[in-house]
């Protein structure tokens, strides 16, 4: 029985085995398969469960003696910041940079291929190893994926992971046989998730590989003679696929299914925590495009004495923020209609070099008429932020208890100084651990309630189609930027979002593209942040 | 595009059509709908949307002119507590028995049935209504369901409704279709979600008819004379029957298929935020035989004091009912496995009379094995009643943010007479309605805060196939047992959950069974309250 115990730093026990998880992709290329591998390691990242991505082709080609430059790589168990050893850390170093988790895994296509691509034959890996009748290869390619999921395993039981995602076509019956009885026989309590990307839309599928071919691997060629060579790959795999069905539910085996990009789903004997809010995560995104804006309120009456929480009014400064974030985002709305209305008018097939149109054509009706969501916290210095918005009829204003600034407890209304002085041990605590430390007091709050509290928050943002302004506070918009731009557990707390900064995302089905704009007080405008990248706070009290 | 408004009371705004559901059933009779259906309502009140049951079998009993007695009808929207003229009240007394949207809807098989049933007979229905041949009665068939569809519509648009089911079997494509036509047809904004249930499992299947026949239709008949008759019934539905699939899907409507009792659930084209709440509500639960029980601390030293909130530690006598608490609990735990495993070992099938099998054998392995989990909140006289629970590695303790008490803002820490002194506007407004009353000050909370931030929890409760102690707070333990109780809006706030009170609730296939349990501080023990029915608390100020 999955039992959803969890540790006070919100993560999963090392004891408690059962409640760790082994997801094992499943599709053919361009299904999205990296695309939601990505999406789910950096929510369940986000959520403090530890989750690492296993590239099965990756580690072949290493298999193959063929090291790869660090920004082609993906993750192995020595390649997490807790490296023992000054080997284990050169290990790291090489492997992948020296960054943890988050490092990104290959861009480039699934290299499981039969045929092979321009990169691989770069890497010297001869077309005969991806020959089907050429047993040797078979037997190495096969053990190179129980090798793979021998490093997740040991992720899992040995190292700190709660999450190890097997990333790779994994489209035969008999390979993912296999993969089954290995972790059953390593330990028989490990929970196995299967996630399997299907696509049967003749159109989706186009727009999938027009995405390929505006990516890095096809970026600088011949789109026509490209999408050839893709189709030709795609097809050698589907003559040999075995997608997810009467095998896997007569052996009670957990699965999600995942057809035409989210258009249906199917849940498979989903148990435990994790899997069920996998499921739910992977219900409610969308792949429409739109703009997500993140801002903190205008400067508030307690901003100028310095003091924590309360529940001031802006000042007159604050006040005019909420004008000028008005004016910036209408005409930013305006703006992004017509741009969209170009890139359409502009699209063709196979693209031209270049063409960046949005891939799913049926998100784009009615871009005139897509909602603008305006969401406040439930406190005064927020919902009068947003008071132009409200007095409009273009925009739903809507005010969340979940976003509500961290809860000081009983330090609300006092200042870092009064805390430094009459709690210095309190002080030192949060100095010491901003991050886990928790405000004393009934309703007192730490990060990682914030955490807690603000999953259905992101699950509601995935899950509209409208664009969306966050008019919030500093630990939330610290807790949102974290989901979004993929924060480390150590980087949330000191994130720095000073009053003013204002974050755009513009989801893509490749990832987020992210703006920063900066308040132009004089001006009453925004001007640009080129190249934001997020900063630490030089304010150790904030 | 879905908007997600939700007024301050936490309901659908009325002018937002669009947020409106219509749920339209599907399936073959023993296939769990009736469950379902009453689920979804239940869950759904619970969180504030009003949300109403129409059964389309009722209506045509009533369209042949024949009056149910009160204790064998369904819905109509004439029968809600805000009927206007003397002429609907009566109706809605006739047709109700004066109860609000709580009522059960028939317990009584599905009678859209062609071949009739015993009850129907009773009605002096002739077979030949039921005739597939005979076209007039088809056609008033089809008009019944209609008129049904429109007392919904109206409803939705014209009363305050939020979500309308219609209760049918809707098996075919030909009634499906003429039922979304209706809907565009009326207000083409209404959100229109299919909800299916399929049952391909033998042994499923015969745990549905079992459950059926030890259910009121069948109580004192024989078993096996009315095994075929009920296997007869359903082979005449099965020959017409059209599941959801090609059409929907080509038309983008929205479905949830439930296929095995959740073995297997697919969504199909989910939008806004309802149709994704209930999904996510329907994928979590299981009908895995346990119990939830559910209590409050024990005395604390504020409880003495008369203080609100704060966060003080157990007096003495609190302590022992934490003593008290777990050797009940624990002999009850054992008492729980012999009775599954008497109940198991008395089965036949078809079943005796009397016969209270618990349906699904799968879930009856391991039951000596079955985990109990025991949440507290996150406050000491939580925390201190499960210490001996704690201390017993038979138990998984866990303590969650979400079963805090409400908080009272900055009212923490005072008592109701300093309140109704120092702040009498304040108190006033309490008295006035405890139910949307919110206390002032950061983090001050009211019933609907309450009520939104225990979803999750409800859900994990639903999820979780273990046995579950709850030891919260009188405000979390109103609102759980709202949902548990199907109590309404008015009564969550005043329900009487005094100290010592223990509620076990042992969730069946065809709904609750329910027992409360009252301290017994001299003998440390607790004594059986028979026929409890929830009650109003007396003390105006809790």
């Amino acid at each position: 029985m999955t039992r959803s115990k969890v540790s006070p730093d919100g993560r999963i026990p090392d004891r408690d085995v059962a409640a760790k998880l082994v997801i094992i992709m499943v599709g053919l290329p361009a299904r999205g398969k990296s695309y939601i591998t990505k999406k789910i390691q950096r929510y369940l990242s986000w959520q403090q469960h530890n989750t690492r991505i296993f590239n099965v082709g990756n580690r072949r080609r290493i298999a193959a003696g063929v090291l790869l430059p660090p920004a082609q790589n993906g993750q192995s168990p020595l390649a997490n910041g807790h490296s023992d050893t000054p080997l284990q850390e050169a290990a790291s170093i090489l492997l992948n940079g020296g960054r943890d988790i988050r490092i990104e895994e290959p861009t480039a296509l699934d290299l499981n291929s039969p045929t092979g691509t321009d990169g691989e034959q770069k890497m010297d890996q001869s077309a005969k190893f991806f020959d089907p009748k050429n047993e040797t290869a078979s037997r190495i390619r096969e053990q190179v994926a129980l090798d793979t999921l021998d490093e997740l395993i040991d992720y899992l039981l040995i190292g700190n992971g709660s999450v190890g995602i097997l990333d790779a076509t994994n489209s035969t019956l008999h390979r993912r046989q296999l993969l089954v009885d290995r972790i059953k026989e390593r330990e028989p309590k490990l929970g196995i998730l299967f996630i399997e990307s299907i696509c049967n839309d003749q159109s989706l599928l186009e727009a999938n590989m027009r995405l390929k071919l505006s990516g890095p691997d096809y970026k600088n060629k011949d789109p026509v003679k490209s999408l050839e060579d893709f189709k030709a790959r795609v097809k050698a795999y589907e003559s040999a696929y075995e997608p997810i069905g009467e095998y896997e539910e007569k052996h009670d085996l957990q699965y999600i299914q995942i057809i035409d990009v989210g258009r249906k789903i199917v849940h498979h004997r989903l148990r435990g925590f994790l899997a069920s809010g996998i499921a739910s995560y992977l219900t409610t995104f969308n792949l429409s495009p739109r703009q997500i804006w993140i801002t903190r309120h205008g400067q508030s009456l307690d901003n100028v004495a310095g003091k924590l929480g309360g529940d001031s009014d802006l000042t007159e400064r604050g006040h005019y923020y909420g004008m000028a974030l008005y004016n910036f985002i209408t005409a930013k709305r305006k703006e992004w209609v017509v741009e969209q209305e170009n890139k359409i008018a502009r699209a063709s097939f196979p693209p031209q070099p270049g063409d960046h149109t949005p891939p799913y054509p049926e998100f784009n009706q009615d871009l005139e008429e897509k909602n603008f969501c305006v969401w406040t916290s439930m406190l005064k210095r927020s919902t009068e932020t947003a008071e132009y918005f409200e007095a409009d009829d273009d925009y739903d204003v809507k005010a969340w208890e979940m976003l509500n600034e961290l809860n000081a407890g009983t330090f609300e209304g006092m200042t870092y100084e009064e805390i430094a002085t009459k709690h210095p041990d309190e002080y030192q605590k949060r100095q010491h651990d901003k991050l886990q430390y928790i405000y004393p007091g009934v309703g007192g709050e730490g990060y990682l309630q914030v955490i807690n509290r603000l999953r259905d928050m992101v699950r509601e943002v995935e899950r509209v189609a409208d664009h969306v302004l966050i008019i919030s506070h500093r630990s939330v918009c610290r807790v949102l930027m974290a989901y979004f731009m993929d924060l480390t557990r150590e980087d949330i707390a000191d994130l720095d979002v000073p009053l003013g900064m204002l974050f755009a995302i513009h989801p893509k089905p490749y990832g987020i593209e992210f703006h920063a704009y900066r308040y132009n007080e004089p001006q009453g405008w925004f001007d640009e942040v080129l190249d934001y990248k997020p900063q630490k706070t030089q304010d150790r009290n904030n």
